[in-house]
């Protein structure tokens, strides 16, 4: 097998000469501003080492990913109470559908979606001021990350308000169905807050590397969920993690992962390895166009996939 | 470690003994002659042995299983030109769904639900008489099992193809897109008869196992598929594998599966074994009530998952 | 032909002794506590007389009745560039259905369902404060029924402010497409408003008479809009007025009409009258369920009907 | 007003003087080779009068304006029973939609959509072999035109029946909910026959005039329906006669019509008149681009319109 030390940085140089880099995402105007060539990857490995290369350590915003860990964090608070008010199921359809809430009654298919991701920020809400409810959030990354300067960057969360029109209708017509307990207001304030929390890939590999670890961090030994949720967990981002795209992410990567459309996906490999990527540019589906092709051709590299042996 | 020659016969007496096993299907009036009671589970391990318990040796029509053996042929035949017809994602809709056929301009979602299923049909009868394309693929099946014993039941194709109003109208709108070169009666009576073969849990087991063993025959050393095609066979089995409950299959159960709705459940563990299942009542998505939750006890107890380290 | 004056007090006292009423809308706070047992008619015959029956003097919320004069009003504002912003084909959804607002990119399918009387809101806001919109179409309606004492419920009006969760979805989904140029919550503050008129059925008959009398007031001579586009109006209520019920409206009662859920319906017979009624129990399209039927009672009983000579 | 005899000559002029003629149907290989270039208009006065300019007396294929006969048939047949079986709504959808069905078990919107005249197709098939249902449905639109020569053309039903598979997904799929009590074969072989058959626009106009009369024909004063029942179809063509440009038909024509995909329209005027207007080239709806505007500049210049006094 090939060794990670040398993969990486060909990985990366191979990326930096690529000019098929999709389009970076455009209905966030904070984001509009990325740098569209920037590429970066860090691997952390169960063993310790965290290897990376390219623009491993520049933050970026996670967006979506956040919905990872703000799954993480309802299911300790509530349980398998969650599944009542969001689904288990691939949506079939772009993140911000709204079609499936109105045959559905107002219950999203997944917590991967705008949708599901909102009701489980409302979960996150409920007894808590909004202030309170995102600072837990932030927390938590930052325990996860063993990194007390992971941030929010609210000029792109005040961005996400300006003009989150669409995310708006999903929370009123979540609402009007009865499945979100919080106004509207309240509930996207706080979502869009953990959405614009801006991390590098050095960070973002380290704080899910509880899920590559049977839910408990390598490093400091903590135990973050069970190792039966840790792998539910997975399930869920292999069969959802990348909206209308997962099937082919699942098909061609072969391992569990969360995009954002700020162009960082995060992957696991169970019992290995968490991997952070991140190029800006995205594809069709909204995923990293580059950080999809890297994390395909890492994973082949090092004969990496949950379907093997 | 549970030691599974313990754990099989337990499971099987625990099933026998629920009263909660769904409904046969009735929409196929032979599928609703079949004895809810049965149950049969046969798990064949890479290491040669087979472990069987309760009914294990009845043949039961394998219906939407056989769509991973035509989908594996299929592959063989035309390779990655496949995927120009049939897409790679779960559909978030019920197995016989028109909706988004019309949507997608007549390209189905993936090879697992009905509609991909004829499309893959379509491509195995291209250059073939329908009886030749039908006697492919039940040599392909008896080569995978090494048993000639195996055969259709016509009497089932037969009421399925009297019956099957709904697959008729898939096949002939997806002709009226362009994305089927057969007659929709010729594709159909292939489609029909390959759903109708009869298999015994042991069989299944055994044809499947090349998917657990990195695409070659653990007993016989024959080479079926290469790694990589296994292992995305395996992916979209995981995604797609259970209609609009493939999600949840993933969540429970934790490994690829596929089933059908004789009852029926293939799940493959990568490295390991393949597991065949059958309890004829099925739950609301149309997937073996009882042999779904028999999956999710035995991959706990035998601590198996694609999610685990 | 039967005489008015007989056949109306006739069918108020048959309307009164009927006890399947159909349910009072219950998801806007304040129309719920309304008697379920009130019925009143009204008809404004082009003559200048004016025959009513039951409890045609009290004031009831018009709702969606006042979309017939916000669409009258913007027609005249911006003529058929309105028609960029909504179409004009009957939705086949319910009146708040955000389906095919995703389908269409945001363009409503007619004036007459909520979203399309949004745009059409929206419209009537250009260059002018909430309040100032809002009293241009209170002025409006009060001019066409000469009564300057109709008024806003503001009861009503922040009762469905307070629960119209899925106007806001429909508001801010549209605003993402950029098919709404003010804020939502800007837009449907004079929205809510503009539903919450309160009107008898003598004020609302004579409201509508312009519309029965080629776009001129009989009363007053004063010209409202020209013959034609009364023509047009009419062609919208008839093939659109009441929402997923529009065919069989037509089918049965034969004549224009529009439907509000505080149980209000107007109608027109062109060339001989403008019709109200109001029974505040709803049939299963949300349309009230008593004036339907005493409309297609009265249309029979006089003839009257666009489909006859 | 002005003069029938002096309008329609010059608007065949202008139509024919006119480019912007649309598409000619392709998907029924037959049709594909008419003229785009003919035009041809008909208008049958209840006064005895035909008047006619273009090539009025040239046979077309009438294709969906069958559909206004079976329907008649249908419902002197089994009477309200119909409606049992199939809707009386708008689609909003195209013509040959089938995901309505889906959410709808089956029972198509209306008697104008292909689904639901497959219905009203096969409840005529009742009792009968298919060669005496489509005879019966012959005989009925010679006797109401009162002329023998009308006819079938058997390679237009035969190209259609050849490649209407969209169709036979339709009647396939209603089949599988129980809403076709024939094989989708023999309501099929009837269906694509009535479609088939050729008239000329005189004979259509003479034709439809029982509708535009009371449900009499005024020149024989045999009488074909009742008059309610000749309104009530007449509310069928307005809301659902020109599939999802039904709105916009009664918008601008302000009439009731039905049109088919050979070109033709007929349009009726209560109390007035029948018209048939033909021209090959379609609009995006499937309409003939010239007939729908044809027709409303004759409704304008005549002051035509069920919307006027």
């Amino acid at each position: 097998m090939a060794e990670l030390e040398e993969v990486l940085p060909a990985l990366a140089e191979e990326m930096a000469a690529r000019t098929d880099r999709g389009e970076v995402a455009d209905y966030i105007p904070q984001l509009r501003k990325i740098d569209p060539d920037r590429f970066g990857i860090a691997v952390a490995l169960n063993d310790g080492r965290v290897i990376t290369a390219g623009d491993a350590d520049e933050a970026f915003s996670i967006q979506s990913i956040s919905k990872m860990f703000t799954l993480t964090l309802a299911l300790g608070k509530v349980g398998d109470a969650l599944w009542r008010r969001v689904g288990r199921e691939p949506s079939g359809n772009p993140f911000n559908s709204i079609v499936q809430l109105e045959h559905e009654l107002g219950i999203p298919r997944n917590p991967f979606i705008n949708a599901g991701a909102i009701v489980v920020t409302d979960v996150l809400l409920a007894g808590h001021q909004p202030r309170e409810a995102l600072g837990e959030i932030l927390r938590f990354i930052q325990f996860l990350a063993d990194d007390d300067g992971i941030a929010i960057d609210r000029e792109v969360a005040a961005s996400e308000r300006a003009t989150g029109y669409r995310n708006f209708a999903l929370a009123n017509y979540m609402r009007a169905f009865g499945n979100l307990q919080h106004e509207p207001e309240l509930a996207l304030g706080v979502y869009f807050h953990h959405c614009a929390i801006a991390m590098s890939c050095r960070q973002l590999a380290l704080s899910a590397q509880f899920l590559a670890h049977e839910g408990r961090n390598p490093a400091t030994g903590h135990s973050v969920v069970s190792a039966e949720r840790a792998r539910r967990i997975l399930a869920l981002m292999l069969t959802c993690g990348h909206y209308d795209g997962s099937g082919d992410f699942a098909f061609r990567v072969g391992i569990p992962g969360k995009s954002g459309v700020g162009g960082g996906i995060i992957g696991i490999v169970p019992g290995v390895a968490s991997i952070a990527v991140w190029s800006p540019g995205l594809n069709e589906n909204g995923n990293s166009r580059l950080g999809s092709i890297a994390l395909e051709k890492l994973t082949k590299a090092m004969n990496w996939s949950v379907f093997a042996p």
